[in-house]
């Protein structure tokens, strides 16, 4: 693929997350993912995004800034959510929260095979420890 | 700059970082740069690494993955050291850690305009609260 091919493709996936289509991910991501250091497969990669809706039912994946090259794409994305309960750890409880999260991917036959994900769990704590 | 040129161009700057070479910064860092959204300029950015030595003193820049695209470098950045006391309000105080920092650098003119960083926090937390 091309650089622009592997930008649309990374482009419909973040749709489809935010369409919550589940089967379809199957079209993105491949049988044998590793998320982190974690052979976790698509069934668990979906059971993760299953579980970030549960933990924040108006999370949207939104990228901020994509770069690719031949089979990699990386992206800075920004959230703007209000997570229900603990996120990380932390007691957000409905309160709205921005953060970043800046993510690797390697692309294999135009699927996800591996990821290397940060989130910036630290400006969620620093939004927290201020006043409503 | 050429994606090739580009990747050795950073190459470069982490060397720069891992000598201390604090004045050959000014061949990589643009004046007015921006890191994580404050506009701290090339003496703040200076000092900013200064104080990572400060603080880390056997700190070491590795980059286990590095992505071009023509105007953008984004790095995974794996880090392995013993910082000597507080770390990101952390009380690391000479242990070993192991972290990464995912980071996006935008180049204007072959210098360091912009800067988008996460460092993964939660794993040197994960650490600390693991017996010696």
């Amino acid at each position: 693929m091309t650089g622009e091919d592997l930008k649309s493709r990374y482009s419909a996936y973040l749709d489809c997350l935010n369409r919550q289509d589940w089967q379809e991910l199957e079209s993105f991501v491949g049988e044998a993912v590793v998320y982190n250091g974690r052979s976790i497969g698509l069934a668990g990669y979906r059971e993760m995004l299953k579980e970030d809706y549960r933990a924040i039912p108006d999370l949207h994946f939104k990228a901020e800034l994509v770069t690719v090259d031949p089979c990699h794409v990386a992206s800075r994305l920004a959230f703007d959510c209000t997570p229900v309960g603990l996120l990380f750890g932390l007691p957000v409880n409905g309160r709205r929260v921005q953060f970043h999260e800046n993510v690797f991917y390697r692309f294999d036959s135009a699927l996800i095979a591996q990821v290397w994900s940060i989130i910036d769990q630290a400006a969620i704590a620093s939004q927290l420890a201020q006043p409503d």
